[in-house]
C-alpha cells in the first residue's frame, strides 16, 4: 500500500534521527532549559527575523492550539475562525474545554476576510447588550489552510490591520508554514510573520520532526505568561531537549525549507498529472494537499493500492479526496501513481 | 413610553407578591428543604402529568441551561441546537466556559428537523477519526423558539425518537412554555412534556413570577445527580422557598396557565392588527413574540412612543422588530398601538 | 420550633417587601438598567465612600464568589484563602469548577495572617520552575469570618499591603459585612473598604434583602470587564430591578446598619447568657454567629426545641454549635433560649 | 558537573533508539492506529496479567494524570490525594484546570492510609447539606510515592478495598512504577495491578523512554471513554507509533524491569554510603529518590561538583535534599559521589 492521505507519516530526515542519538546520553536539565533548546530558538528568531520575539516547544498541535487561544483570551471571549479552521473541525471540542467559543465564518475557500471580521466585530459592539454575546477576541487562520489554500502577504497584512483596528490578537497557524512558504507564487516568508501577527507555530510533526511545534509569541503579555500555561495545560515535555535538538537541525543550513520545497515540488507534479488526467478538485491550488475528485467506482479502484483521505461528498455523487506530499514523499510513489490514474 | 422589547417588563401578579408577604416572617429552612417548594413541586408534577420526575428550582433562565447541559454532557460531548437558540446566541458564551460546543444547525423558521440530527450523528459515527470530533449528546429546543415559532407534538415526538434512536438526551426550553401552549393551534400541552423529553424547564421569569425557572428531570440518572451541580454552578438559592412560594401560587387554580392565555389572546390581536395595516413578518405566527417589518423611517417614528426590540437587519434595507405581549401586557397598550401604526 | 441554624431564615424587613409590591407594575428595562438600580450604587457608593468604585449585583454569594474570582485571576493563578473559608468549604468546588486551586492556609482563628501571604508568595517565587506550581493570584478573605472572627482595620490594612507587595489583588466577602461592622470593639467601617481592597460584597441574603449580593469593585480592569463575566455565570438577574429596589431601601436611612444593630446587640446578649451559664465557645468573639459548646446529651435537649447548628467535633467528645442572630431575630426568642440553657 | 537532580536527565536506551530510527521511514497509520501500537499494548497487557484491560498512550505524565481524572470525576467530584501527591504539589493546577479539587490529607510519609479515605466520605456523606461540599470521586496514589516510600500490596488491596466501599475510583500514578517493583522488599508486582485498582500508569519517560506514559485502564465504563478525552486534551500523538516503538523494545526481554534494576541497585548502594557516612533521611526508605540531610555548608559544597534537589527545608536549618538513581546512571558517578561525601 502506498500512503498519501496525510502528511505525518514517516517519522524524521535521518539527520534529526542522528542528532537526537548523538545527544541521547547527554545530562540535559530537563523542561526546555537545556543548550539545544536555547540554540534552536536562537536559530528559529534568526530565520523569521524575531528577534523581539520569544520562542516556546510545545509537542503536538492541538496542544499548542488550545494553550495559545486559552492563554490569549479572557473568559469572556471567543476565536474568530473560519468553520473549515482544525480548532472548529478537528480537535474535539478542545478549544471550547478551555471555555471558549469558536465564532465561525463561512467562507469561500478556506480563507477568512477582513470585513468578515470587521462585521462580526461591529455587530458586537452594536449589540444593545453585548454582555449577552460572546465577545471577539482573537482571529485563528492557517497558512496554509485546511483546504490548502493560501494567504498573500497583503491578505495577511490586512486582516492584521483590521485586528488590531478591533482589539483583536491574530493567532497564525502554522502546521503547514514551510509547505505554504514554498509553494509557487507565494510570498508571505518566515521573516514577515513576526510582524503580522501575535503569534504564530512553526510545526514540527508535518513538516521534518518526530513531532513538535514551535510557538513564536510576538505579544509582550503573551510572552511572559506563556509559560505557565503550557505547564498547566500538560504540554510541557520533560525531556524538553527533544524537541530543541530536532528543530536545531531543521533550522540549520536552512533544512526546514529544503525539506518543505521537496513536498511543494512534488505537489506541484501531482496537481499537473491530475490535471492532465483530466480530474477537477474541490480547491484548485499549489499546496501540499491536493483535493482531487473522483467518481465512487474510481475512488473504490485506487484504494486497492493507494491511501488518501476521503475528504468531502460532493452534491453529483463524487468524492473529493486529499493526496498529501511531504518532505518523505518519493517520487517514484507520485510517479505510480499518476500512473494509475489514466487508466481509472 | 410603551414598552413592547420583552415579555419581563413587570413583576409578578399581585397573588404571588401577596404570598411572598405573607411567608415573609415564617422562618424556613434553606436551600429548596422547606414546604412551599415540596408543595410547588408537587402541583408541578400534576399539572405535569410527571408523577415519576423531580422538580428542581433555580433563578434564572442561563443557569438553568448551562447547569443542565453541563449536567447531561460528557466533557468531549456537544449540544446540537438551531444557530438561533439562546444558549447559541444570548448567554455570553456560557454552555461553552462549561467546557462543551454548541453544534449549531441552520434552520428555516428556528425549529430543528430530526433528519438534521440524524445527520449529525451519521456524519460522527462515520467519521474514520470520530475523536478528533465533538460528539453530539444532546439536543436542545426551545417551546415557543426564539423567533416565536412552534413545534407540534408529533414534531416533538418525532426529535425525541431520533434522539433515542443516536442516544442523545432531549432538553426543551420552557422559558415560555406556557405562551406555546395556549397559543393557537398549539397541540403540545404541559401533560406531554414528561414522555417527550429528558429534561424541560418552566420559566417562572417570563410567565408570572419575579424570577425561577423550574427544572423538571425526567431522566433517572440526571434526578440523582442534579441536586450537586446546581450548588456548584452557584445556582442553589439560599432563600429557596421564595422560589417555592413563587411556583406553588403560580400551580393553584391553574394561574400559570390563564396568565399565558392572556399573553396569547393580545398577541393574536397585535397579529391581526398588524396584517391589518399591511405589515409583513420576519416568521409569521401567532406566539407571544411578533416580529412585524419596518422601514427606518417607520422605526425612528414609532420608538417616540413605544419600546421594542431591533431584531434583525433584512436585506431590502428594512427592519424585523419584535413585540412582545406577557401575562402583564394592558390590552389598552395594544388598542393605542395598533391605532399608531395606521398612520406610520 | 425557634430556629437558630442561620442567619438567612426570614424573608427581609417589611420596608423591603413593601417596596418590592410598590415597583411591582412598573415597566423597567431588564439586566440592572433601571433607575432603581442607578440609585441603589449611588447610595451604595455614598455609604462606602467610594465615588470612584463600581457597583454591580448578584444573586447569591457562591455566584459572587465564582464570578469575582474566575474574573480577576489568570488560568493559571490561585487564591489564598483560610482552610475555613467559605469558597473552600462550602461552595461544592465552584472555585475549582472555574479551574482555579484555593491555596489554603491554616489558621488559629480563621484569620489570615500577612507573613503567611508572604510565605506562599515567597516559596513560589524561590522555585526552581515556578511555572510547575500554582501561582497564587489573589487573596480571600471574609468580615467577619466564617467562624465569627473579626479583622480589625489595622490588620485588613496590612493584609492589603502585603497583597500589593506581592503584586495579589485582595477580595472581601462582606456576606456579614454589616454585622461586623456593627460588632462590639470594630473598627473597620464600610468607608475604609474601598480603600483597603480590590473588591468586596456586601450581602443582602443574611442582612436584610431576601437575595442578593452588592459586589463593589475598586480596581480599575475589574470594573470594565466584570459585567461580561456576571453574564457568562448565568449571574444577570433578568428582573435586576428586584435587586436595586432592595438596596435602595437597606441603603436608605441607613436601614443597613440598624438592622446590623440589631443582630449584633442580640449576639452580645446571647453570649453574655451563654457565658453566664458557664458554656465555652469554640471561638470567643462578639458578632453574630455564636459557637458555644456543648456535650452530646445536651445538644439532644436542646434539639427539642431549638434548631442550630452542628459546627465541629471537639476532640473530648462535645460538639461546637453554631448559634446565629439576625436583623430578624426576635428577643423573646434568645430570652427563651438563655432561660433553658441554665437547666441543660 | 554530574546530574542526580531527577530521574529523566538522559534519552533512552540505545535499543529504543535503534528501534526508533529502524521504523523511521516505515509508513504508519497515525495516532496509534499502527502495528507497533497494537504489539506494546499486548506485550503489556501481558506484562501485566492484564488481559481483560485496555492500554492507551500518552505523551507526559501530567497529561495522564490530567486526562484520566478529568474523564472519571463527575463535575462535582474531587479526587483524594496526599498532600505531597505530584497532582498536588507539581503540575500548575492542572487538576484544578479540569474542573476537580483535590482533597488533601496530611501523611506521615507521602502514604495514603485507607482510614482517612474512609474518614472524608463519611464526613461528606454525614453533613446535612452534603450538595454544598465537593463530593469524593476518586483516590490518587503514586507507586513508589513523590517521596520515595512505598506501597506494600497488602496497603493496596486496602485501599482499594475502602475505594469500594465508598464508591470510589483508585489511580494509581506509576511514573515511577519500575523503580518500585525493583525495589528491596517491594511485594507488588505488575501483574497485581490490573486487579488492585481502576486505571493504573507504567511510566516511559523515567523509566527508559524518551517520553510517554502507558495508561492501563481496568474499568470497564472508563475504557470506552478514554480516547474521546485523549483527543480533547490535545494529549494524542499524531505519530503515536513513536509510542508504541518505545513499549515495544522496553516490554520485549523484560528490559523494562531490567533497566528498572539497575536503578533499584544504585540507589540501596548510594543510601548505603549516606548512611556509612553518617547522614541522616527525609524519608528513609531503598527506592530510587534517596533524600539525604545536609547542612547549608555541605550544600554548596557538594553543588560545586554534583547537581540534585532542594527537597525541603528543615527546623533545625539543615536542607533536605533529593538524589535520583535511574537506569541510566554510571555506577562511576555514585562511586565518586560517595567518596566525595566523606569529607564534606
Amino acid at each position: 500500500m502506498i500512503r498519501f492521505e496525510c502528511d505525518y507519516l514517516e517519522g524524521a530526515p535521518q539527520e534529526v534521527i542522528n542528532a537526537i542519538g548523538k545527544v541521547n546520553f547527554e545530562q540535559n536539565p530537563g523542561y526546555g532549559d537545556d543548550s539545544h533548546c536555547a540554540r534552536a530558538k536562537a536559530l528559529i528568531k534568526e530565520a523569521c527575523a524575531a528577534e523581539d520575539s520569544e520562542v516556546f516547544f510545545v509537542v503536538g498541535g492541538t496542544q499548542a492550539n488550545l494553550t495559545i487561544i486559552g492563554a490569549v483570551l479572557k473568559n469572556y471571549q471567543g476565536v474568530i475562525a473560519p468553520v473549515t479552521a482544525h480548532i472548529n473541525c478537528h480537535e474535539a471540542g478542545a478549544i471550547e474545554a478551555t471555555g471558549h467559543k469558536v465564532l465561525t465564518v463561512r467562507t469561500a475557500d478556506g480563507k477568512l476576510l477582513p470585513e468578515q471580521i470587521d462585521k462580526i466585530c461591529r455587530d458586537y459592539w452594536n449589540e444593545t447588550h453585548c454582555t449577552h454575546i460572546v465577545q471577539p477576541g482573537m482571529v485563528y487562520i492557517s497558512q496554509t489552510t485546511e483546504v490548502g489554500t493560501l494567504y498573500s502577504k497583503a491578505e495577511v497584512a490586512a486582516i492584521y490591520e483590521t485586528c488590531k483596528k478591533n482589539k483583536l490578537k491574530l493567532f497564525i497557524d502554522g502546521a503547514r508554514i514551510g509547505y505554504a512558504v514554498q509553494a509557487p507564487g507565494s510570498d508571505l516568508t518566515l521573516a514577515d510573520l513576526p510582524r503580522c501577527c501575535d503569534v504564530f507555530t512553526i510545526g514540527g510533526t508535518k513538516q521534518g520532526a518526530l513531532f513538535g511545534e514551535a510557538v513564536v509569541v510576538n505579544d509582550e503579555e503573551l510572552k511572559k505568561e506563556f509559560p505557565y500555561h503550557v505547564k498547566q495545560r500538560g504540554a510541557l515535555l520533560a525531556k524538553g531537549w527533544l524537541l530543541g535538538v530536532q528543530y536545531e537541525v531543521l533550522f540549520t543550513d536552512n533544512l526546514f525549507l529544503k525539506l518543505a520545497d521537496h513536498a511543494a515540488q512534488l505537489a506541484v507534479k501531482l496537481r499537473e498529472g491530475f490535471k492532465a488526467a483530466g480530474f477537477e478538485f474541490l480547491y484548485d491550488h499549489e499546496t501540499n494537499q491536493q483535493l482531487p475528485v473522483f467518481t465512487p467506482e474510481q475512488v473504490k479502484k485506487l484504494s486497492r493500492k493507494y491511501t488518501f483521505d476521503h475528504f468531502a461528498d460532493m452534491k453529483d455523487g463524487r468524492i473529493a479526496t486529499r493526496f498529501c506530499t511531504s518532505w518523505a514523499t518519493r517520487e517514484e510513489a507520485i510517479d505510480a501513481l499518476l500512473e494509475d490514474i489514466k487508466t481509472l
